[in-house]
């Protein structure tokens, strides 16, 4: 049974995915937790009362749970009343029935990205980023390319790469100038730090490596890295590791350095108008013509006008 | 004669266009102006000693003038010691003789352009493209799209304009949300505004105009005046005042409103990436492989890398 | 019956003004919406369950609506739970009764107001200014000058002016350098665009031109088309778009031009004092002496001390 | 004999004020000076070569010294080598006839001040005025109101104060709710700690206090130094203490706090707009109409625009 | 009793520290009282209902006050319904009972602090700081080093004085460029304002002084006035008032100058890292190894990592 | 012969350090050099005319030339006139005498840092940090620590590190709550990458490395290769790569993350404190008692007072 299906009063059991667990103490003293569930459907708030030590470890952030409890209406909205709660093998589920995917077959992407890893010429450039592809595919082709904002999904990541693939090589035709293979491979590595970034079975938690070094350095290392273990030491290592560290175009954003080839300045154009647009279409997709969307906090909270008449 | 065969010790006498005059006063009391010359194969100083009042009106910034001067060397660089100067009718000479020009062919341009227009399918939004570049259609294709920095030549709008409409068809068709006929209108209406801020025979100097508005709103008043003039008062009006507007995208940067359509972010974009992809293409163009180039103040006094290889 | 009057459990039936509404949806499906009433003497919530599509049509924001309610308490304040609701002749109703005036009498406004008109001597500049008063009295007189914060109200545009022109005056006679024929049109002019910008019967909701575009620009286009209307196209309309774009005094503020005549930057200091000392008294008036306002948000959030022994 | 009556190739023999003094050393190892001397009627450079001991002592700056020059032309600008100078009473001279004086007579802003103490009504604040008034008359009526920008002249402080009076006056009648009393004592107090910040016989150098401490904090504790003298403990010290602290009105214009009166605010914008227009009319007396001024560093290195017309 | 006792249900009779007082009106017309009590074992909400006038006064923010009251549960957490309240001779009663203390005993402080101002070897410096020792005394060995953050406790300003006395000491011998007798008086004088700037018997709310001028003034302006009562004009009382005013090292944070002597700089990066050491280990105190702290938003909203396996 | 004895018109033939080349052209068309010459006791400015091709390969940036020149003296300053240059041996110089060294002799930097690798405890940490000055062991006790500013001397990184070790001890007493180990091992590790960003003999230059990815990314990646190396995995590896992103504290001063720990933190303090001490020190240093050092750029632009009566 999924989330969205839920009705007043009726009695669930069913598994879930626990996205957030926060404790609190009741007046009595006794322990309570607050829960965010979540399936592929939706999202609920349940409460947990007297809670006992052992549903303690069971009712953990990033795990999927068999839930037993009565759906209840609390200030107009659904809640769950948690009866009980029992571990589940979190191989034996599949993981895609609790986090939401993006629109495009995984597939595609695939076949987009090793598209573009064969178009690279240039030999060490090729082998770098074939060999972070062939270790890390698992990971790269799960990871979401953020924890929240844009492409916060299962596949999110691939989805992010193949869409700025697709700009990096419109973008080369028409500025001539560009390196194409650097270009491409810089497209290809930039965010591959995410993922050690974000963690969890939902792979949208920030690790302790995430948030004590950040993608940008995690990826940079990666790079370097591989590089190592190929026994390649051009210049080009140098520029991939320039442009994964300068992508994000200032220091306040966490580049440490400023991009500095054509390259690195147009890495940070397409990379920056992709999760742009992508986060403005998601807003006005929930927006009717004529009206303003929702604030976008990450897009300097700014609203944005649908024109009458789009569809 | 042209600048760039100038030599020692010759005597010149050759029209040339004044783009700049600095009044000086020797120390006995005589005033004298140090005048700089241009043509399309370079620039060079000049000192008019003892100056005549009929002559102050003749050096004026702008003018093309038919100078007779000695070549002599001050400091290991060749300047001119004027020695007389005389009126051109300004209608006589071929300015293009005296301003550097962009690389692509204006017809080309032209047919960009054109063609950009005629694909437009809005009623109200073609009729008001097309009246102004009917109008203004001379000005257009002649002015630069900046007095300085990138595309400060003769067609330099025109280049500009082109540039961004092969950019904004790529855009449209990885990013179906955006609407075709606001986002090719923006980028045709969004600097027009130039052909009033920009004056001088050279075209590279502010006007009054220039100075006080800018050209973001003059750019916008001319939209709106052309509503007026035909008589259409729809939404698209507005949308297209608040693209030319927000195309600067910042406040610090002269737009008094952030951009609140897709299309107005995209038009940002766009404007900004061609922009700086020609002022990098522009250094780099002078740089060694291997080395870096001169610093670029307009952005943020960085220094580009050519990469070893590049040709 | 007034909202200021309005007792525990009584039943009302009197026009008000909706400010706001907001829809929810209980946990049985039905939708309910979240009503905010004004009138001239005070703001009251309300509920209107199980909502007709009939009456959504009828309680939208900025219409008056004729409504039965009873009044209830809820956690300790009054609230309407709203029983029917009648649409009523927008015409038939006065305006006044449900939106706050100012206190300096809209007579004495309009004196000083057309004095100042009077009193320009420079014809092209006393054109423009008549032609813009004379085409939207009606508005100017009843608009708002901001949708919050100061001369919040019916009349405040009007009263802003009023009190600018006074201050303009008493600052050409101690720095008589000032032209006094262009900050006093400047004072005319600066916000016109308000009458655009701010919309709804209650003129204090921003329209999509308000919103798109604001009212620094609409005002400047306002002049430049009654410009070409008159037929001026003197150095004067330049100096009047200048002051009316520069006069927020800062990029970040909206201006898309810096204040570049000393008349547009006295014209920045007059509207912004005027606006600071309107809003800082509006805030002590409801302090008791030897006290700190509350924080003022649009003033830095600073909370400012009333001294003792002031009345 | 004056220095804009200076001639080439002429002996000088004459007081002049010495403004700067610069140590070089020529490669043969001997010491040279390079001295800015300034009079009422303008400044000229000189060089003192095989400088002795003895006159490093005599050539001080912000001292007047007899000295005797040839008048020589360097790089077409008048220049004195100097021979010899001499140490002079510096009592016997008149300051007068070294630095510049404003427009208005001393006795005008003496009786403006004068009245403008006599008219507070209220004991502290008047007694903790004329304290200060009196004791530090001669000084208050001497100091320029800054190094350099605007009101740097003999008497600047003065006229400075003078001028803002007058606002302040103006202001009161236009904003009743405005404490005259308060407002006037801070226009009285605000910049007194310039006779300490300033120093120098031609008072416009930075004294070590004044680089140290600044003005504003020495204004604040003379206030406070004043009032410990006349044993006043009332709410109004506080006040007028905050009124100086605050009235740069910025944290990163030297302002400790910020102003959290209503009359602290009203300061710092007469204050602000008396320096700005004096700042601008001081470069607009130096434009032609229909020129730009030269750029103002302090007003953001802005040039201001003369309209055409304008006498 | 104490507050960390209170059981739900019961009656309690005690003296309470009132550390904030809301008013509040309740459907009715009656007016109510939202109070915060506190003593040093913790804090709780009350509620008074139908106040009494007689009870406004003894219901003061920061007076000690025997409540009578029935515990209650609301919403899972204790509340107060107080019943009644009754004022109480603050002489009589112990007000380390009602606020916290540091962890190092007074009399430690007590001589930390005297041994430094002993090993001060400058006549004037040390005249300086012992005179404002031996005047405020008792204020400056019980007053908080802030109202919040941290040392904001019984004590806190001599703890945190005394901490850094000792980091002074560590580092003068490291750079022995630094002069040992400005360092030390710095880091005693630079915060003696805070005496003033804060109070209430629980001496953690801003005084009107400390809101409108600030410790940094206040300290300052303290140490002029007790060189004038000493009669000190030398050097170092600039240097001193130097030290106190720039020691918030930047404008921002409310120095008017910026640290201009290598000891200026070297206190206000001692104090900031005692600050900062301080504030980091008040949260790493409450937080488990291998997870973050909370938010700490005097140090930029960051949480701070505690690594597995600290104690 | 040493450049601070050269003489006027003597004829010089010694080695000389290239420090700077820049090309030039006579107005005859013929190329020429100006350069810059260097060794441990100053720095000589030089031309060398109609330059041949073979000598353009001699005189390069950062190379130790046999230079043939006579002493001449241009506008006050001595100027070499170079009539040959001759390419050297590179190996069989001391560069000692060609660039500066600090006042601590190696053997004792050698003996803190050892000290100090030898007080870590942890396994893991003292494996690391043992690695890397094994590995890079010349280069860390020969680079500077900075290209300028602080530290810009042969052994400066050493130095650095060292005056940083003494400082982290005597924290890490006073704040008993820092790890030692992880403090010890910061101070170590920050910097090392320096060995890679600066490169040419003199150790001044930004190598490409250093310009594309910066000493804190390179450092990190150090780390993290070194622990790979060793087969270490453990969560200290994250912390001390942490320590070297945060340790400039700020986004915009090349730091990708903030200090996200107690040890990062004071990490970060440690090494501001120390070159700031460092810079203030030698701008002092040059200062006489009672003046202000010239300003430090780096340092906001800060001239720094020497107390009257320093030594």
């Amino acid at each position: 049974m999924r989330i969205s299906e839920f009705q007043k009063n009726e009695r669930i059991d069913t598994n879930l995915l626990v996205s957030q667990v926060l404790n609190g103490m009741a007046s009595s003293g006794a322990p309570y937790l607050t829960i965010t569930f979540k399936d592929n459907t939706g999202t609920i708030d349940g409460k947990l009362w007297d809670v006992k030590p052992s549903q303690l470890e069971i009712f953990k952030s990033g795990q999927i749970v068999r839930v037993v409890a009565e759906v209840i209406d609390y200030r107009n909205k659904l809640q769950l009343k948690v009866l009980n709660g029992e571990a589940v093998d979190q191989n034996s589920v599949d993981i895609g029935e609790f986090i939401p995917r993006g629109d495009v077959p995984l597939e595609q992407l695939r076949k987009t990205i090793e598209d573009a890893i064969d178009g690279i010429d240039d030999f060490d450039i090729k082998a770098i980023v074939s060999a972070i592809y062939r270790k890390y595919n698992r990971e790269i082709f799960s990871s979401p390319a953020a924890a929240r904002n844009h492409h916060e999904y299962y596949g999110g990541l691939a989805t992010h790469v193949a869409g700025m693939l697709k700009m990096a090589d419109a973008v080369c035709q028409l500025y001539p100038i560009l390196n194409h293979d650097l270009l491409i491979a810089g497209v290809l590595l930039h965010d591959v730090g995410k993922i050690r970034e974000l963690g969890g079975l939902a792979l949208t938690e920030y690790t302790l490596e995430g948030k004590l070094l950040g993608h940008i350095s995690i990826s940079q290392t990666m790079v370097q890295e591989t590089a190592d273990e190929l026994g390649i030491d051009s210049e080009a290592v140098t520029l991939l590791r320039h442009m994964v560290l300068s992508h994000h175009g200032e220091y306040e954003y966490g580049s440490p350095v400023l991009p500095l080839t054509i390259e690195a300045e147009a890495l940070h154009y397409i990379d920056d108008f992709d999760a742009r647009m992508t986060m403005i279409k998601k807003e006005l997709d929930r927006t009717r013509p004529g009206e303003f969307s929702s604030k976008v906090l990450s897009l300097g909270n700014r609203s944005f006008y649908k024109p009458k008449g789009s569809e």
